[in-house]
This record gives C-alpha cells, structure tokens and sequence, in this order.
C-alpha cells in the first residue's frame, strides 16, 4: 500500500503521545550506532526531527552526514497481561541540518530531520490490529 | 577503559530489569531496521541472546547473516519530573545462530546472539552517575 502522508490519524496520535524513539544511525566505519532520542512530528512535511543541546557535535549528527540511511522506532508495552506492543518503525534517510531556528533555549541550531521511506506499524491503529507496513510516497 | 566482563552487576542488574530492547540490523541493500526485541542475558559468555516465535524467517534473522554489525539499546525513563532517562547501548556483532534448542514451547531454534565489542551506559551505575563508555575485550 502506498499512502502520500507519512502517518495514519493513529500513528500520529501515537507519535505524539511517546517521548523518546531510538535511531540506528550508521558510522563512516559501517559500524552501528542505537541512540535514545526524543523528537517532534511535523505532519505538514511528513517528517520527524530530532534535537538536543548538543546535536551538532553528537556522532549520530555526524552519522547521517556521512551516511542518511537510517531506521527510527518508537514501542511501548501497551500491557503486560495479557502481553501487548505496540509501535511503529520508521525507515528511510535523514538530514543532518545546520543552523535552523532552536525551537528551546540552549537548545543546538543543528538538528536531524527524518524523512520516511517506509513506515511499519503495530498495534497502534484500532481498525488494522495487525502489523501494517507501507511505503510512504511523498506527494510530487 | 577496557574490561573483561561484557557487563557491570549495576548493568547487568537493569538488563534483567527491562523487557525489551531495539536491535538495529543492516540490510544486503545498506538500508537499516530496527526493532523492538526481548532478550535474554548469558553472562557467563557475556552474550546476549534474541529469540522468537518465526525469528530464522524475520528479516533481522537475515540481516544478521549477511552483516555481523548490530547496535542494540534498552533504555527507559527513570523519572518524569525530574526528567531523568537511564539505558545502555551495546554496539558489536551478532551472530545468526540455526538449530539451538528452543527455550520454550513454540520458539524457534535460530536465535540471534550478540557480541558486545562496546557497552555505553548512562544513569545506571550509582557509582558512575553520567555517561560511561567501556570496550569490552573477550578474555584470551
């Protein structure tokens, strides 16, 4: 199924609604990188972005420099009996962008912005219980 | 600092605490995954182990088989208020691992076994409040 936004009502209610995802980044060296992040959405782009206090000078900024491939994922246990997850995976390439607006004080100009290729999602959407995937076509 | 043990006993003590980890995976085509995963710790080989229900059919499974390099976090918010977030990244390689016996009815016999070759842990260890980044060397 291809889709021209990037996220369902219900993925992006739930986007919302978590605090940190975790983005596997890729080193010059090929080596893998899993760092915890916390992000905003911005639907009307259909992209995810990341910031911090010192995002310009974190190896996952210089990562997505080298190499934007990433995959970024978002889960939660919905409940522990009986045993549920739910999440969403988001793969695709991202940007490593130098001097935006900081959106907090001493918040880093610097930040990386998602953008999604793929989007892989379970349990969040009522009305597809299943694992749901779909490729995100942006609109021309 | 380069130890012998893959783990402290404060983070060996959180491992154990935590359900559920991301496992970042790398495609034959260089694209990336990342999944939410349980696991379980074997610290006498200092490994961590995946299982699952189809996991020699998931594409993590296949990843791992044609590229060794993994990045694998469990994380979680230790306090809202004050904002305080613990967790610990293990950046190394994994092996795709057929025909182990199953450790509970249903598994299957492939698991997926990793080798840390570098631990970063933060907000764990009392002893060590910040961030603190080992290489771990596999005793001769």
């Amino acid at each position: 199924m291809t889709s021209t936004t990037a996220f369902s009502p219900a993925e992006l209610a739930y986007l919302l609604d978590q605090r940190l995802g975790r983005l596997a980044t890729v080193a010059p060296d090929g080596t893998l990188q899993n760092n915890p992040v916390g992000y905003t959405v911005d639907n009307v782009r259909g992209t995810i972005e990341i910031r911090g206090y010192t995002m310009g000078a974190s190896r996952k900024f210089r990562n997505v420099a080298e190499n934007p491939e990433i995959a970024f994922v978002v889960d939660d246990i919905a409940s522990l009996d009986p045993w549920t997850v739910r999440g969403i995976e988001i793969r695709g390439t991202a940007e490593a962008v130098r001097g935006e607006k900081p959106a907090g004080e001493g918040l880093s100009p610097d930040i990386i912005r998602i953008h999604p290729r793929r989007v892989v999602a379970w349990g969040i959407d009522p009305e597809s219980p299943g694992m749901a995937g779909r490729a995100f076509r942006r609109p021309a």
